[in-house]
């Protein structure tokens, strides 16, 4: 059975390298922004400067290594069924929902909670990056280079699958920000195997 | 007079705020990197991520301003002779000549410039982020995620000018990779004024 992520909340756990962890959107249409940290030298961690760099493409999929800021392998990803995941921006966080949503009583987003279930393994919140953001969908006009958040190409049941090249601390959510996830906050699943 | 950064070369210095940093290509076709550290607290740093979130916009000019990792603004762009540079990519570096270009005795890069000259403000290599490439061409293909890394649109004497909203430690760089350079490695100016 998978671990249940909650609507708006998120988890911390280690993943030694070999093993293979699944994302899963059991509904369809939600976002997980993930993190990976070495759980050996918690200042290594993932980096979309890096991995879009060496893989000369913003938009990743089966196939592609995601390197750490140190330019070392971290994860491939071994499996997708979507083929359409956001690298380019930060967790949501209370200053995203001021500056963007205008709220006045901010949810503390992605970035608050993947700060909650990280301080434990030792990182701090100026730690965070940005995340690898599973079936966010966040497209880009090449002329302008206007970007927009779209509601996920993820239908139920689809996954994204990734293989440790080293073993890691992950941080995974259930994204909190209403325009990432189609208006609506729902669950996410996930597996070791 | 402006000060001379040589090619391949980078240096570190104090930026008050209110003041304007000039950072000008004097023979055209040449990148600089530039980070931006809170100077009173130096785990503060310029955020690709939350930039663009906040712009809607990877291709950031005159008006735009650029936050740092707590959603501060850190500095705003306020004249721009060129209208394209890159917020998307790591500061060149031993590892990535040695992934993109085969080198087997790379230079340190821009990566390795910025830690040199930012060590004395206690920077680590670890806390440096993507940088904002002033005149880095690498326009994206909408459909595929595709990017390239062309010559910069800079000529002889363009520049771009920031103000500073806090008192700042900058980094800037002449940078060292060919490709990012039209093919050959020229010198950068910046004035303070």
């Amino acid at each position: 059975m998978p671990h249940e992520i909650a609507p708006r909340s998120g988890v911390a756990f280690a993943l030694d390298r070999g093993q293979r962890l699944s994302v899963i959107d059991p509904e369809g249409g939600q976002v997980a922004d993930l993190l990976a940290f070495n759980r050996d030298d918690i200042g290594e961690v993932i980096s979309s400067g890096r991995t879009i760099d060496y893989a000369s493409r913003l938009y990743l999929s089966a196939g592609d290594p995601l390197y750490s800021n140190r330019s070392n392998v971290m994860l491939d990803i071994v499996e997708d069924d979507v083929g359409r995941h956001d690298f380019l921006l930060t967790p949501c966080s209370k200053a995203m929902f001021r500056i963007i949503y205008g709220d006045e009583q901010p949810h503390q987003g992605c970035f608050g909670n993947l700060a909650e279930a990280l301080a434990p393994y030792g990182v701090t919140e100026d730690m965070i990056p940005i995340a690898f953001n599973c079936f966010m969908n966040v497209p880009v006009d090449g002329a302008t280079g206007e970007i927009v958040v779209l509601p996920p190409l993820s239908k139920a049941g689809d996954r994204i699958v990734f293989e440790a090249r080293m073993d890691l601390v992950i941080g995974l959510t259930a994204c909190s920000a209403l325009q990432s996830n189609g208006g609506s906050f729902k669950p996410i699943h996930w597996e070791v195997a």
